[in-house]
């Protein structure tokens, strides 16, 4: 089986799209060990160098991953997560039957940038709390979480064991303070040095960024959050109809 | 101002961190011209080296962007399109007050794949056509499509004008096949080589990856997608409320 000389794309471009092909046919189930580089070498008549930047490209977008002493192997496939309502880490990683667990790395009072600011709802100077935790499921690290909250909810939020307690509970539970909605705004962005040093990942590693600002009663801002996916493990899942419900007539 | 030599993060990624903070925070306006190298040099008292290694990377996360004889410069905002109910490329970008534009990059019959099949209710082994797509708002390529359609709808969907009509009104219109709702799978992943060259970006960009299974009467799946969105030029925003509107009793 040979790549075409004369196309558009290099070999080691039309290998990569072979590989992949042959993942999402299931000739290479997830889970499965890539061939051998001899092996692919001697089935596509190219050379070993194409071979390889065929591989790092795939490692490269998570669709195979290098297990130490073992190989090469086809990425076992992403949590889908639904994005129909509003609900936390906690709550949607044990809908999906697995374990979350949290790594506070830092919370501090802080002035609010504008960004902040204008989320929350607050004035240009006015503080804030922010938490950075890294959320593992199963024990994978699975997201990096910056939370921001208004100073005096904050102060007591940070206060407590935020590596047991979820601060939706907290918020919910312990501080009156019922999340009503939120607005999430989705952008897929590559990892920044922090970012990706923080979940194990290669710099510049595609990473699904959501921003989340909650809302109270009364429509106001309680909790903005920038929360960083890691996008070889996550996937994202909703339902939209045509029309609006309130247009729909029949 | 100097970096700290003292932190765990090297020069590099702490010039990037500083100059990201002086975008967020309103220093540097979207649109604006860095500073030269030069004055960064000074400034943080650290390589020419560094610079360009931060810059490099501020250009792969699309933070900052090159114009050929002119410098880099802020990144202009990105689209914000709605995410809240079943909408095409067309509706979207004149909601937003853009002109859309399509290119048609091939169109076959073929046999479709397990994933297509499945995604479209079809046995192993029948026939799809498959469209792919170039889209472009105001000019600029935003996303590449490949939509996959049941052969005899599909047969008669690409001998029309692809680049004048949208698929969705001819479905609705000239088909008599009416949308109903769609399932969204949303991914944030790396562009393969294929899908960078098409769209002009680099190769491993951050592209938001949306498969979409479109809906008509008696929940039949008539229309399946795989839209790669450049991540540096669109965010997806939506509204979600805390209970599923069923369960909310007050």
């Amino acid at each position: 089986m040979q790549l075409d000389v004369g196309s558009h794309l290099p070999l080691h471009a039309q290998l990569e799209e072979r590989l992949v092909h042959e993942i999402t046919c299931g000739a290479l189930a997830p889970g499965s060990r890539l061939p051998p580089e001899d092996v692919l070498v001697d089935r596509f008549a190219v050379s070993r160098t194409t071979v390889r930047t065929a591989i790092q490209s795939l490692i490269r977008r998570g669709v195979v991953e290098i297990h130490r002493g073992k190989g090469t192997f086809v990425t076992q496939p992403k949590i889908t997560q639904e994005l129909t309502q509003l609900t936390g880490f906690v709550e949607d990683m044990q809908a999906l039957g697995r374990e979350p667990t949290a790594r506070v790395l830092d919370r501090r009072i802080m002035t609010a940038n504008p960004a902040v600011a204008r989320h929350l709802g607050l004035s240009k100077g006015d503080d804030v709390v922010r938490i950075q935790r890294l959320r593992l499921a199963d024990g994978v690290p699975l997201s990096f979480d910056e939370t921001y909250l208004p100073r005096s909810l904050g102060e007591r939020v940070m206060a407590d064991d935020l590596e047991t307690q979820p601060i939706f509970t907290l918020l919910e539970q312990k501080y009156a303070t019922p999340l009503m909605e939120a607005e999430y705004r989705l952008e897929a962005v590559s990892a920044d040095p922090r970012t990706a040093k923080v979940l194990g990942i290669a710099s510049s590693s595609p990473i699904f960024l959501i921003e989340r600002t909650s809302y109270t009663r009364d429509h106001r801002p309680v909790d903005y959050e920038r929360l960083f996916y890691r996008g070889d493990h996550i996937r994202f899942v909703t339902r939209l109809a045509r029309r609006a419900p309130s247009n729909v007539q029949d």
